[in-house]
Parts: structure tokens; C-alpha cells; sequence
């Protein structure tokens, strides 16, 4: 016999929100430094930058934080103005947020939303498919291609019989590392269905020439995400910014948490930006960390995917043997992360870091590779 | 005739997001001085501290600000637990987010949500308008009382009527700045229905006792907002925290922008919770600033409504003289805000400033009372 329940009426929220299973992306080293009791970690998990902010940041941010008790400009119109030069766009069509996660989180609010259809890479960044899920949407998901690519094809295909609403890339990719050209792109963005938004994630583009990236041109079918958590180092500083068509922009603004940004950060962001001399020194760093791991993984007899980012993957060859890489360098201070889908869960992933921190995980990772 | 156009296919934004209205809460300060040409103003609009921040909160973030390059702890463990410790609740009662206004977001997504009804004072605090509007939501909304105090009793009528999902109440409030006490704040929320959540804006609570405010015992009928951008002076930060049951915070978590709070922010908040001699100080000046701007509004012969919160609201008996007093206040280098609905709408509202700023204000304000 059924018997219903008669529920207490008490608060509830929305079906849904209730609807949504409780999800982490990424558990934060915090977290993982308690629970083996450690005060720190050789942090190579984040793809944060190891070599700091510019110097010229640290200064404005400095000189600046006496006044921390003052809203940040909800406008960002400094920032804006110096970012529509760089891209040689209009300041009405740079939107900065509190990190490429919240700008992309109104992205997927705005044009995927509850009942909508999103095509995405099958273990590509996880919050994105944390804001699909969380807004109320699904993703038609398409696999990486045998060499840790994106597969550019594979998402045309899916989209032409899908429709969605959006189709997300990540160019450089994470967690694989790998990039499509300029003309790849075009033809790539070209192709997809005339009412798909391209939301193309290029947190990691800083490390890649201007020139090999898309076109500045922006219309209502593009919208690109950009950050200062990477080669500018200030991931700690949630700053980021969208790219878009005036008119998305101003569907963005519409929904936008508007004094979302900390001062600190839009001052620091304007400041990195002008510390041209620092931004080289950091892509060359990223360079020579990743011949290094490179010349690692040959010396291991391992296998490597060539990235364009601040970190590399190498392969493990097995799902079990990449998991307990992972746990067994965090037992010895290291902390890395892995993608956490096939074809590219059987790769650890390091961030580039300075060359103390690359000895420290040269010296585990071997270490650790002869247990297994 | 009509024609139907067809619409040329491109990508569109959901109906629930298209049909928002562009609404902007606040118009930021730096805004008003591009469109006036000044480059500073006496900032007396936003509520924000004039007494700066805390000597140990400025140390810790300086000394801190090296490592921005590394994300904030997702979880704002630190921090948590020293919330937690203060409010007597646990940890897992304490969601850290980028601002109140943040965290309100998260409690309208997930208890008002798409035609779902909350409601709230007429003229309180419009940025939850926006949120409830930009998730779809509409207001049930209750005048304020004739001496400019929220309703309470308006509120549980309104609430026994309606039966909505949530109710919204500042206290003290904004832009009143009235303060309703322990005992009646307790009969409210025991007065409004079993299914509604008491959303409770303590944005300003720390200028009151904390014996003044409710029991620290929370269920899942009340969540608390809290943050450090008032007393604390962390505006710019962008750092506060809900107060809430644990299944409350537990739906917040499947929500919220994991990375969304500003590392600095965390380290300055957690050092600003033990300047407790700065804290002290700050309430002496906010209380002394506040007594001064009563004494100026005798002098002027204005009338004026007692508050408890950093800032005043002078009495200009009509709409049109008190929007004359903001406008003729700018152009003499004083920005200070008015409430936007009636019955405040006649009130202009001034932030406790420093001595210097009180005098400032108290010179332009005679002034431009003589031209109206």
C-alpha cells in the first residue's frame, strides 16, 4: 500500500533548482591540504601563473588598496576603453566580469536557459556544463579526437542536426591543450547553423599570438571570453571580460551582477595590461616550462600532448594509473589535476612552473612512476 | 495589411531573458563624473565607509597580494570558520559569496524563480528588483510606513494574502535607514506563512548591538545576509555571506559561481573580524557623523529620519526639491543619492562621511538650499 506523505509546508525552492544534482568542478587545494593535513603544495593543479603578477599591477593595486573601501566602477569604463583598443573593437562591446566563469555563466543564462540544447566537447572545462546543468539546459556532447584535439568537425556535425542555441570551444583547449589556427576557426564558425551562438573560451589565447587568433571583427553570432587569471596572472582577482555584438552585450548587461567586479582587480587588470616587458618574460617562462616537461616526459618514456597553454599532459597510458599519479604526488606535496573524461582521463595534467617548482615535480613524478 | 516578417535565423536569447527590461540599480559614480567632466567627487552616495579600511586588514592583504596569481579558496574555509565561530553556527551554515548582492541572486534563482512572486517594501533596496525581475520573478510589493520605516506588519498581510515563495526585508533598512528590534523582528517572521522564506538584509546590522539582533539560531524558514563592504569598509572587495540553514547553503552551493570571491578579499576579511579596536572606531565615527548631519538638518530647518545605519536621510518635503538638491550637489563636487519611490522619494540620503566631507556637504548643501 502507498501511503502519500502529507509534506509540512515549509520553504522550497524551485523545481528547478531542486532538479539540479549537487556538483563541485574542481575541489580547490584548500580543501585537499586539510584533508591530508598539510599547509601547503608544490601548486601545479589550476593552470594559475607561477610567475606572479607584474610588477607594475602589484604597485597600482598597492597604491590603490587604501580605497578598497570604495565600490569598484560598476561600468569598468577605464578597463573597457583600454580593452576595446587592444582588440580594436568599441569599449559597448567589452563586457568585464568577475572571471571568465561568471561571464560565461551569463552566457549560458542567456541564450541556452531551461529546456536548451548546448553542444560542447565530451570533458572539456567543467563548469561549463555547471552552468548548462545549473540554468536548467543539456549538452549534445561530441568526443576529443584521437589526439587530444578538439574536434571542430564533430561539433559542425552534432550542431547541424541539433540546432542548439550554443556551441562551446575552447581555443587553446583545456584540459587537452591543444589549438586550432585562425582559418580553422573561421571556417569552423562558418559552418555552424546560422541561430547557434559560438561561445569560443580563450582563457588561455594570451599564450598564443595575436595573429594566429581570430579576427577582431565581432557580430551577434560570437561571443569570445578572455581573462587576466592566466599569463596575467591574476586568477586570485576574478577579472575577466566577454567580446561581443553590442546587442549581446546588452542582453548580458540586463542580467549582469553590477557591482560584481573588485576594485583592486579592475586597477591591477588596467595596470597589466601596460607592463608589456612582463607579459613577454611570462610567455617565454611558459615556453621553456614546457620543453621542459616535454624533455621529462621523453626522459619517463612517456608520451605528451604539445600544448599552446601554461600546462601539459602526459599520458599514463590508464585511467587507474593517471588517478593514483595524482593521489600519490599529492602525498608528496605536489598537487596536479586530471581530465576526468576518455579519450584524455588517462593524462595527468601540470601546470607550467617556475624551475624550483619543475624540479620538485620532476623529482616526485619519478619517484612516484616507479611505485606504480 | 500585416506582414509577417520573416526573421532571418541568428541566435537568440531565451524569451525569459529577452523579455527583461534594461534596468541599471545604480548608476556608478565614476559614470556621473565622465558625463560632468570631474575627476573626484566628495563620495557620500554609495554608503560605502568613510573611515577606510582596517590597519591589520590592509597589512594582510599588501602582504598577500604577491600570491593573487592563485585562485581564492573556493570554499572560503578560513573564513567560514571564523563566521561561524561569531555567529555560533556552524561552517556549513556560512555561504561566503562576492557581495550581498551576489548571494541575494542566488536566493532569488533558487526560491522566487521563473512567475514565482516575492515580497518587499516599495523603494527598498533595488537591486533585489533586479534580481527577482531578471529571474523571472514579479513583487508583491507594500508601502512603507508614514514615518519612513518598513512595514512590518504591511509585510505579514501582504504575505497571508499572497503566499509567496519569499519575503524581502532590509534591516536596518535602505534607504530609511529605520531599525525594527529583536522582539519585533521575531513576531514577524513567526507571523508570515510556513512557505515563505525571510530573506533578511543585514547589510547594515553591524552598526546596530548584536543583542539587538535576531537569535542566532537559523532554520530553513530565514537566511540572513551579511557583509564587510559597510562597517567593515571593504566595499571595493566585493566579499559577503549568507547566513543560512545547512539545507539552505546546500541548495546556494549547487548555484553559486564556485571561483566568484576575490582571494584578497577572503584575507582582508577574515584580518578585518579581528581589528576589533578599528570596529569600535568606525561605529564612534559613523554615530558621531550621524549626529552632526541632525544638528545640520536643525540648523537648516529640514526634517530628518533617525537612523541606524552610515547614513541620513534629510527630509526636502517634495520629489522635485529634493532631485534639484542631488543635481546642484554634483556640480559642486558632492554626490550623494535619493531614494527613488515615495514616501522617501522627497528624502535626500547622505553617507556618513569624515569631518572634512561632513563639512564639505554641510557648505554645498546650505548652498544649494538657498537657490530651490
Amino acid at each position: 500500500m502507498n501511503v502519500r506523505q502529507t509534506q509540512r509546508p515549509m520553504p522550497r525552492p524551485t523545481a528547478a533548482v531542486e532538479a539540479i544534482p549537487p556538483t563541485t568542478p574542481f575541489v580547490g587545494p584548500e580543501e585537499l591540504m586539510r584533508s591530508v593535513g598539510r599547509s601547503d603544495f608544490v601548486r601545479l593543479g589550476a593552470n594559475e601563473s607561477s610567475f606572479g603578477i607584474a610588477p607594475g599591477a602589484l604597485a597600482a593595486m598597492i597604491a590603490e588598496l587604501p580605497r578598497l573601501s570604495w565600490y569598484g566602477d560598476p561600468e569598468s569604463l577605464d578597463l573597457r576603453d583600454a580593452l576595446a583598443a587592444k582588440h580594436r573593437c568599441l569599449p559597448s562591446q567589452v563586457l568585464v566580469g568577475a572571471g571568465i566563469d561568471d561571464v560565461m555563466g551569463l552566457a549560458v543564462r542567456a541564450f541556452v536557459g531551461a529546456g536548451g540544447v548546448a553542444v560542447a566537447t565530451r570533458g572539456t572545462y567543467p563548469t561549463f556544463a555547471y552552468h548548462v546543468t545549473g540554468y536548467g539546459g543539456t549538452i549534445a556532447s561530441v568526443d576529443y579526437r584521437a589526439d587530444g584535439a578538439v574536434d571542430l568537425d564533430g561539433l559542425v556535425e552534432r550542431a547541424a542536426t541539433v540546432l542548439p542555441s550554443l556551441v562551446y570551444c575552447a581555443n587553446p583547449d583545456n584540459p587537452g591543450g591543444r589549438f586550432h589556427g585562425r582559418e580553422a576557426m573561421a571556417r569552423f564558425a562558418r559552418a555552424l547553423p546560422p541561430e547557434t551562438l559560438l561561445l569560443l573560451d580563450e582563457a588561455y589565447a594570451d599564450f598564443v599570438d595575436e595573429g594566429e587568433l581570430p579576427d577582431p571583427e565581432i557580430d551577434d553570432r560570437i561571443v569570445r571570453l578572455r581573462t587576466f587569471s592566466k599569463a596575467y596572472g591574476m586568477a586570485g582577482a576574478r577579472i575577466g571580460y566577454a567580446l561581443a555584438s553590442e546587442r549581446n552585450a546588452s542582453i548580458f548587461q540586463k542580467i549582469r551582477l553590477q557591482y560584481g567586479v573588485n576594485r583592486n582587480a579592475q586597477i591591477g587588470a588596467l595596470a597589466s595590461m601596460r607592463d608589456a616587458t612582463f607579459h613577454r618574460w611570462v610567455l617565454e617562462q611558459t615556453a621553456a616550462a614546457r620543453d621542459d616537461y616535454y624533455a621529462l616526459a621523453r626522459r619517463l618514456g612517456l608520451g605528451y600532448i604539445e600544448s599552446r597553454t601554461n600546462f601539459v599532459c602526459f599520458d599514463l597510458e590508464t585511467v587507474e594509473r593517471a588517478n593514483a599519479a595524482v593521489a600519490l604526488l599529492l602525498e608528496r606535496g605536489v598537487w596536479i589535476r586530471k581530465p576526468g573524461l576518455p579519450p584524455l582521463d588517462r593524462f595527468v595534467r601540470v601546470s607550467a612552473g617556475t624551475p624550483p617548482m619543475r624540479e620538485a615535480f620532476a623529482d616526485a613524478f619519478a619517484g612516484v612512476l616507479e611505485t606504480l
